[in-house]
């Protein structure tokens, strides 16, 4: 037996008895990292690192939880994450940890190959992307994808007798979803959305293009957070989204930010209670 | 005018109708630093910088909401941020914005004075503090008080036969709560709850009284969360809470956590729908 | 004796003798937290809060040095940090720490109200400051002035029919100097030097005057790097001085960057070697 | 020509002359996500993301470097980051931008297999590690292994009547040197200086072990810094090196660190110029 040394059995401390009635809800471990490989539509699967966060429910009557499990869980794992193994690592966290309920965070750089819109120069972009999902009382996942973009302030363009200022801003989208969801469609949605999408390489007449694109779609924080908005309300697939859109302000030190979060069906503002547990 | 050049009038672009039906939960600034003054248990008043988020709710039929108010408002003010002076920001944001909804976050390092258990050596330790207030269809106030303390492995005190392993512990509180709650009695409540806290300056009579203490009241990462959570239901003011623990583990590249939330009267696990908008 | 407990007195394990034959160059705390007073030229001194580094060298004889008399310095100072305050500060480490040399890092947001162009509303903005300070072998003082400021890119400019991208970029400047050199005078420089300066409130004619005055002052880079260099070698009073510049990229995810060190007299690429320490 | 869109030709403003006499020592692109193999000791090659800067110098006579060049060198080459692929990129650089120097850093984390010291239960641990590299005037390479270890006070230990605090701290080592240095070499030197070294996964019986391993070799950041120099003075391909040491103290909310730098032959606070130049 691993836990005795010779003769020795050593006491077991985390399964003594608690009478403090304290039930805690996430107990666990955060900020591992470790190399996995995700679906990738154009060649099957890519290697990536993630940072991962792992936890489950401890009852009231149990004074701790067994955290080595959740590192031999994973380092037993073959390091494939997807859609599909996700359901049996948290069964398997469920049953180690002997727990109701599970969840389990996984966050990772997405690289996609996207080319120059006119001279077709290619290269990797990369995408901040994480998994959440959690299981127990009902099972739930939740896909966010992070997209940065040019957005060109519709303001600055009217009033202005020349040029418009322009900034990278972030779009995060988090959405559930029936069937499949590729990082890919979500990414794609949001460049249409923005003044123009980022390139990893730009040639001069790509740059052209870039800049009279974002001047020709000048976008509000505002309006991004809408054009994105529509089209997630257009995915049938997509039953509930949150949208969060930060501008780094190139003529301010501070940022602009705005936010809409839909369960479809329901209108933002009226956001009724979700019978599935948020893993955000 | 102000924003007329010569007798040229500027387009109000953000004044605009927009047909994209919309509404907008948030629309704000964030990452704004400032210098601020909050009330000090002990000498009134401390000076402090901030870092600030202020944002509104925008109607689906406006196209963009003026950013530059924001900053207007921020600055007109004279910086000092306290529980009175919170519900007079929050009108005028309203008011200033045309909105029916308001949203402020104020995160800030207070300085506390921390003598040293035996020597009695006094220094400043600081923690990290937020105020988020919402306002609108309800108003509602949390307090975010971060607390670092040791924690040391009741596991590795008993199975080891000398020494045991210990590390830096992250505390976060955040509480609603009617009345007053001062950041001081969060700290000491805290401190309490940890196998020891921490002090600025430590003679060498006070690292032997620390490191005895914290062999002395060994906490695993559940203990902690579970012994701020008895504290918390003790105290009547405080109407919800939730507590976050965060264990550097001196012997691992990754940390451990564990997290409750209670809202007075339910119990964890339970939680009922609150008729207050969460500010966070 | 405050290192005694009643009778027994505690030993002092870091005063031992060491064999190893290693003399450590900088031995001491970081990440401190403290709230300081700044010398300010509109208002004689400002509240801020810093992030303090404070070292001493330690002999290969010595075990230890005895970190809680840099908390015990920093603790019995009274929080004023100016140019007339560090020596005495120096002084002190180097005689209670019984060392040759001394080094301090005091890093602060430095508040400056800025007007803006044409409506003239004002407000606060901060910059990232340093002050590192070395004493033993010779004395050092480096000032560090971190401004954000607008780029707007020539080539953009020149081969797009309309529009030009710009974004945020971040200029650094260190230098060292005799006499006196106002963190104000360091901002003006860089914000004259770019393709316009930032602020913290701008009313529709303000953003108006801040998109055309970017777009006719077109700055690569390389072109701010050189411009910022040009009048810091004009400021007879700066000795030395180095110049870091990024652009966050707003039609990539990337940043661009550039670089120039210069010791007066001395050309780029030809740096003789500084008979004082760097503290950088 | 991908620079000519139909019939018209795209002006090449960056080759531009110019007349500021202000030559740029470094000119690049930095925070580029990128996925690499690197070499590893026991798989041959293993997958990772890195995160790379890449610059060179501007002679003074022209306007701007030709930054989508960059991006093309790194997105036409295989992604394969070793020893023996660095000079061809860096060459290519030279070439491909018509610089006299340049210069490439590739920052990525490096996972190694570690088994549990009793138990020998397997895990994944994982060190920021980087590759800096300078070619022109003459060539270096720098390698940085970043490895998290327990340190136990001495002080503590010597004085309290049981227990000892003790915290994860993290070592960087900085060397340069002839031949092959495997990563590996410098994680097992420094988990041999420290109180202990880390686990990803440690059973009852591993928990014992590390935490009465530490308890017998107390370590204060200087003892820690002092026995890796030993260890890298040992080293004879290791011709300079780096080390420098923080703790995440236990008992105090801010570091401990120390420093120390050695070019062999030459004694510490004697360091005399390098002919190369340093890439750090």
């Amino acid at each position: 037996m691993s836990d005795a040394i010779g003769r020795v059995s050593l006491a077991d401390v985390q399964a003594n008895p608690d009478g403090r009635q304290v039930p805690i809800a996430k107990v666990g471990v955060q900020n591992i990292r470790f190399p996995i490989m995700v679906k990738d539509r154009r060649r099957a699967a890519q290697h990536t690192v993630a940072t991962i966060d792992m936890s489950v429910d401890l009852p009231h009557h149990f004074k701790g939880t067994h955290m080595s499990r959740f590192m031999e869980i994973l380092n037993s794992h073959d390091g494939v994450i997807s859609g599909e193994a996700l359901p049996g690592i948290m069964r398997t966290m469920r049953e180690r940890l002997d727990a109701e309920t599970a969840q389990l965070r996984v966050s990772f750089p997405y690289f996609m190959e996207k080319r120059a819109p006119v001279s077709g120069s290619a290269g990797l972009l990369s995408y901040d992307c994480a998994f959440e999902a959690s299981s127990g009382a009902g099972d739930d996942f939740v896909l966010t994808v992070r997209v940065p973009v040019t957005t060109l302030c519709p303001c600055s363009r009217e009033i202005s007798s020349r040029g418009a200022h322009n900034q990278r801003g972030l779009v995060t989208v988090k959405a559930r979803f029936t069937g499949e969801l590729w990082i890919e469609d979500v990414v794609a949605l949001v460049d249409d959305s923005a003044s123009c999408g980022l390139y990893p390489v730009l040639k001069r007449a790509d740059e052209k293009w870039v800049t009279e694109r974002a001047y020709d779609n000048p976008r509000f924080v505002e309006d991004l957070v809408r054009e994105v908005t529509l089209r997630l309300r257009a995915m049938e697939r997509v039953t509930w989204f949150k949208v969060h859109v930060v501008n780094y302000e190139s003529i301010h030190e501070h940022d602009a930010y705005a936010e809409v979060e839909e369960t479809k069906g329901v209108r933002n503002g009226e956001t009724r209670g979700s019978r599935r547990a948020s893993p955000s």
